[in-house]
């Protein structure tokens, strides 16, 4: 391995905290920035609740409850068994640990932080050494317009559990929105720029959204490969396949590439879906077929050592 | 007991919730009526935090935790524990179950409820049936001057420890703040008005202080009687006794009675205090002397069954 790699990984919540795991097993600590999505962020009691940037942060701090992939391991639902007794709000599950990042995230908001000075202090307080960036200090939010009207994206994603058919997606915001300080500098110095095996329309989409970021990755030295979050014809987690098939997009590493057209170098597809490879390379992709179902540590790890082993090796 | 009478019982916390408990016992519920100072709340973690109010709340629920009187029972301090990763603050220990009240009210007040409304719903929400009335639903605040500087209560009592030297008391926005709706018409109806065995200086002197409510209750019909907080030279918790010293005010009934001159048609104090009732007699007050101390539930009930007897038996 290359020290003088430097990765940048954008990323949505549990599938793409994972190989941010795996790739911080690998990479010194400096040479790895994550950048997060935050359009799903709302308040909520009051709250400020960044659900993907701290599923990345639990995950790579090392508490992240195992079972779920989002929340803090071991966490109790006190405040909420007594919050329902007052008649709830109940539908999205803070933990009580989880409270205490949402408590002092809104605190500092409140005193003026900026959004990614809050989080480089909630993650170094949990030793993580990496850079976590939300992708902007500026609010964006997901809208999501369905066959049952228009609702925030955490309404549709955890109160409605996704059922709801989706007609549009529009990212309120995004162009007004200024990327975060520090993600201008990162992709200038990278050497590899990864997206992560997130929902292209509702984790990655709203991070090219923000003013500049899809032109500076265009733009970038550094080669852009995507992990398809799709693998044989499935979506490992979420609706991903569904707004595929919704958008009559083929629900495939192939409609992952094309979703993603102009971006990408190179792609990393699941092995169930390596016969997909030719056809990825002759429409001009570098591709590779890896295990990219992350299960254990290890499975997070092994991707991780192999996609950049082949980014070395086949993308220069 | 005569189902006529209608009790208003003013309180701070921990003790005057006993009374409250005591009461509750004997009267129908529509007979008694608690008015809770509220200007020891404060804002903390950008929530809306009402000490006595939750102690006076979980304590008429049963749900109040035993050994300290305030909080609630078998709560968890998962948050707090967190919070301390994130370099705090935590001298204020906010249990788990308590957060879903503060969270609860603080979310109704932003939506534009009165703090009586959100009072009402929070503790009709645990099955309380007494009507539990903050003093005013404007802001006040209780203001120490110490040796030290001035501070908000809560940074006196909780975060010193009641250690400094009180200068001086002062309720900041009394004098503009109105009482809340119910607490008029409670004063009017009621048969005795108790002043609950709470700190003079730092429980019950902020509700007198709201603008009106001390004459209403100079005016009343009723009978206006005051339990000691003070037992053989000392307060049985907080800084009453340690207030009264350095007021130089004798610290004894005799000191208490004095402080609500004016006020009191009759008091009282507890039995190891007996020599003083002929003192008190000749003062003007009818006086009993009856076990304050309220460790136990059937302490509290026979304390009053015994105060409801005497007041009328021998206030009329």
């Amino acid at each position: 391995m290359n020290d003088s790699n430097r990765v940048v990984l954008l990323v949505g919540g549990v599938g793409g905290a994972k190989l941010a795991v795996g790739l911080a097993d690998i990479l010194p600590p400096e040479c790895l920035t994550i950048i997060v999505n935050t359009a799903d962020d709302f308040e909520h009691l009051g709250l400020h609740v960044s659900p993907d940037l701290d599923t990345v942060m639990y995950s790579l701090a090392g508490v992240a409850n195992p079972d779920t992939g989002w929340g803090v391991a071991g966490d109790t639902f006190q405040m909420i068994d007594m919050l329902d007794s007052y008649g709830g709000p109940t539908w999205f599950k803070l933990g009580d640990r989880d409270l205490a990042t949402n408590l002092k995230r809104t605190q500092m908001l409140r005193e003026g932080k900026t959004f990614a000075e809050v989080t480089q202090h909630l993650s170094e307080a949990l030793g993580v050494q990496q850079q976590i960036v939300p992708m902007s200090n500026d609010s964006v939010q997901t809208w999501i317009d369905t066959a049952q009207g228009g609702m925030a994206f955490q309404e549709y994603f955890v109160r409605e559990r996704w059922q709801p058919e989706v007609k549009a997606i529009t990212f309120r915001g995004a162009e007004q929105a200024e990327p975060a300080p520090l993600i201008i500098d990162a992709l200038d110095q990278a050497t590899l720029i990864v997206l992560g095996p997130s929902n292209p329309y509702l984790s990655i989409d709203p991070i090219l959204a923000v003013s500049g970021i899809r032109e500076y990755i265009e733009q970038a030295k550094a080669s852009c490969v995507a992990v398809s979050p799709i693998v044989g014809g499935k979506a490992l987690k979420g609706p991903a396949a569904a707004l595929m098939a919704a958008m009559r997009v083929e629900v495939s590493p192939l409609g992952i590439a094309r979703h993603y057209d102009g971006l990408l170098d190179g792609i990393i597809i699941d092995t169930v879906d390596r016969s997909l490879c030719a056809q990825l390379e002759a429409g001009g992709l570098r591709t590779v077929a890896l295990n990219t179902i992350m299960n254990t540590r290890s499975d997070k790890v092994e991707l991780a050592r192999q996609l950049l082993r082949w980014a070395e090796e086949d993308l220069k």
